[in-house]
């Protein structure tokens, strides 16, 4: 049903491209996303709610791929994730961990990442000039 | 000159044993330690003050491995590391990277975690009840 490391591959492009109904056909339904410093969410729906904020603020998103890791159904990548908000990018290092089904969905997603470096250049980036 | 990932967890049990001299033979001098919301350090001597700060403070070291995969030279697992100060128990979720040289030592050790996790955790251990 597909190699795991395409399928993520996939979910990351459709994100990119602010693609939820793409990404989110990727996904199991009880999908479990964890962005570590914060409390897991559950469900595609909430994944969809949680990613919209993150994506809603950013005019370009980019997240680049700088290695990714297939262990069995494990999906291991280290990422920068950037978002152009305003007239400057943001720019968040991101370990991700993702389990693929036998079936080609991507039933658990886990970023680790520091959240002070996401806030700090939120702030920085939506204050008034 | 021995397996990537077989180094990884003799290096991570060395620190949980505050055994610095074992675990910087297993890296090379100019180890690429890298907290990832902090500057990168370089070199052994560094590492050995970093992990010197980060260790004395606890009367005991617990760095659980849930999860480690090997590709290649590279060694990526997922810990949670624990520290126990005072009465009580520090814990940080963490994703680590590693690079292993073809002769057995450690080259970069890359660490992803949210800094106020561990901040906010220390502070309340360390301060007076």
């Amino acid at each position: 049903m597909g190699d795991p490391g395409e399928i993520v591959t996939a979910f990351i492009v459709a994100v990119e491209a602010k693609d939820l109904d793409t990404a989110l056909s990727l996904v199991t339904e009880d999908v479990s996303y964890e962005n570590v410093p914060i409390a897991p969410i559950v469900g595609k729906q909430a994944m969809r709610a949680t990613l919209d904020m993150f994506l809603k603020s950013a005019t370009q998103v980019e997240w680049r791929m700088l290695r990714q890791v297939v262990s069995g159904n494990v999906v291991i990548n280290e990422r920068l994730d950037r978002f152009q908000i305003g007239d400057g990018w943001l720019e968040l290092p991101i370990a991700g961990f993702f389990e693929v089904t036998d079936g080609g969905l991507i039933s658990v997603w886990r970023d680790y990442f520091d959240m002070a470096t996401y806030t700090r250049q939120f702030t920085a980036l939506t204050s008034p000039k």
